[in-house]
């Protein structure tokens, strides 16, 4: 690998030239790693609902031509000056949100709120010279949250990099550098439930799930799943899912009929659809004096949660996270690590794979609902 | 004192015989108490704002002859059937909410709801059989809070009663058993501010002051106090508050004021208004990735608590807490200790005292704000 170090890399990457528009695969160059960057060869990747969020850029200030992508698993090609936790071979994930270890965020206990690698769907360029390290015939492609995985070699910043276990299977862990470990930490690190608590989950896409996944990891006795679309229930019982309520067929509101299943609330609940109503449905359903409501779904700009502050006196707490308070590179490894001694299940995530030349499908599938997640297979 | 036990007791009492009007002492009959319950010489009372706003009794159905009163000391007369934990003699302060020990919330480690004994405003009856312990001419006269201190003896509920060290001086130990115990157990039980850390409270009544002695308790580097009333910085500063902002002298929301002077955002903040600006302030006011505001003051019926969610995915947390998430006969015992090895400073709390007879005066200090807890001793 050394060969390429230092040296301009020209690879295939699934180029999204405009909004909605099938990606194209396209022969980039991807510069070498600067200061404090490290260039990684992809080796599988998955794609992610915010992935097709910024691809569709509905209702926002669109920079295209990009290169999307940001769950995936790879391999350190080069590193650049400045670089000393990580060399080439290493095994890594990259991540949308990173750990400088050096702001008050990185050195709380409590935060992974990183102030300089904190996502940031906006920049389409790298924080050393504010410039692109993917190029088509000298014209810049911008990058995607620091990631850009589909792309067969990306340059990421070492703070957005997480080194896992070399014998990890990367076809399987790559998932676990956004959704899995979004709703597996949400519930393990936030929403703690004790053995025996009840949990309800809104929303049972990948997030929910795997929030779910986390309930029965931590012994939940019931975990009740929440949905509009009945089709998931059977789905979501191979992730410990015991219960199932679609607010569709009840004429109250949702909190109100899991109060009465629970006499008087769930202990925890986890929202993973970002619906403001959901929001307030997963708050109002947890039981007073110790129920514990964990925000994680991606709210819309415009959204106001409101409820009466009787519900909060009376013992209820509301939480909020981001990417499940895991902080990218002191925690991510651990993680895999639950997969590897078999705590954690991540196959049954996995419901499809394309070869990278047929990323397009991915989105296919995940706009048709079909997925979990698709595995992009690079080099093919 | 075994002399009584059994029979009716004819005793002085404060009576409310009508909404805002002055009590007027009269001659009642205190029956004996009944299966788990307790008879309590009462040594001294102090006024509390939720006396007030029910003899205000303004927007409330009333329920009037009342006897008021719900912070107090005093020492146990008789007991009633079933009563094995407290015997006559014992130094207690009746609690105007309770702690059966045999419901789930009393079975929880976090909450302090009790199903049973939880505080209400609207019952002027006793539990067992839904019946005054006070009359005059036959007459019933309702209790307030299952606890009516403003009366020489009353009778409270076996759960309603904390047995405190009898070492332990009366005349101050009295405040601890509502507001003061409140405040302090919104900071050290809820809000839980860790040494170094920065804390703002919003409202300098004695629940927000006791709230600053919790965070100065808890070595807060940074107590920042926030009031609409200049006169109480002077005070404040005896609780540890080491800043004062007043929202009234800024032209921006005050949670940006204090955002400012604390680079981004206070650690902890604790709300004891009931204001529900305050609370949505005190709330915003906290920092992203760790803050945690506790709401302590009540709202009124019509309020929304209303916020953006992200404020809630970026890691903050909001809670709300009710006596301090103190269980009464549990962790009382426990506070009057604090204040015995003198970690906790009650003197400071006490700016006014009153013979019985002019309790009248007690309600003219803390209409005008001219007192924090004025004392009300009995027998004189």
């Amino acid at each position: 690998m050394a060969s390429t170090a230092g040296q301009v890399i020209r690879c295939k990457a699934a180029v999204a030239w405009e909004a909605g528009k099938p990606l194209v695969m396209e022969e980039v160059e991807v510069a070498p790693p600067q200061a404090m960057e490290v260039r990684i060869k992809i080796l599988f990747t998955s794609l992610c609902h915010t992935d097709v969020f910024f691809w569709e850029a509905k209702g926002q200030t669109p920079l295209f031509p990009r290169i999307f992508g940001h769950e995936a698993s790879g391999i350190v090609e080069s590193v650049g000056e400045g670089v000393t936790e990580l060399e080439p071979g290493d095994h890594v994930l990259p991540v949308f949100t990173g750990e400088c270890k050096e702001c008050r965020h990185c050195k709380s206990v409590e935060s992974n709120m990183c102030d300089l690698l904190r996502i940031n769907t906006d920049r389409g360029v790298m924080l050393n010279d504010n410039e692109s390290r993917f190029s088509i015939n000298g014209k810049p492609i911008y990058h995607f949250v620091g990631t850009s995985t589909f792309s067969e070699y990306t340059v990421v910043h070492v703070g957005c990099v997480a080194k896992i276990n070399p014998a990890a299977p990367m076809d399987k862990v790559c998932v676990l550098s956004c959704g899995i470990s979004t709703g597996l930490g949400a519930t393990l690190n936030v929403a703690k439930p004790k053995k025996g608590q009840s949990v309800a989950i809104f929303g049972l896409g990948a997030v929910g799930l795997a929030a779910a996944e986390g309930a029965r990891m931590a012994g939940a006795s019931r975990i009740i799943g929440v949905d509009l679309n009945p089709n998931r229930f059977a789905e979501a019982k191979k992730f410990g899912v015991t219960e199932f309520v679609n607010p569709k067929d009840h004429n109250k509101p949702v909190q109100e009929v899991i109060a009465e299943m629970t006499d008087g609330g769930v202990d925890r609940s986890l929202e993973c659809t970002g619906n403001i109503n959901a929001m307030i449905s997963a708050f109002e359903c947890v039981h007073d004096g110790w129920g514990v409501a964990v925000l994680v779904g991606v709210p819309s700009k415009d959204d106001a949660f409101k409820t009466h502050p009787m519900n909060l006196l009376n013992g209820r707490t509301l939480k909020g996270t981001f990417f499940g308070n895991y902080k990218p590179r002191t925690d991510l490894p651990s993680v895999v690590e639950k997969y590897m001694n078999k705590e954690l299940d991540v196959e049954k995530f996995i419901t499809h794979e394309v070869p990278f030349s047929e990323i397009n499908k991915a989105f296919d599938y995940m706009l048709q609902g079909a997925s979990l997640r698709c595995i992009i297979r690079m080099g093919a």
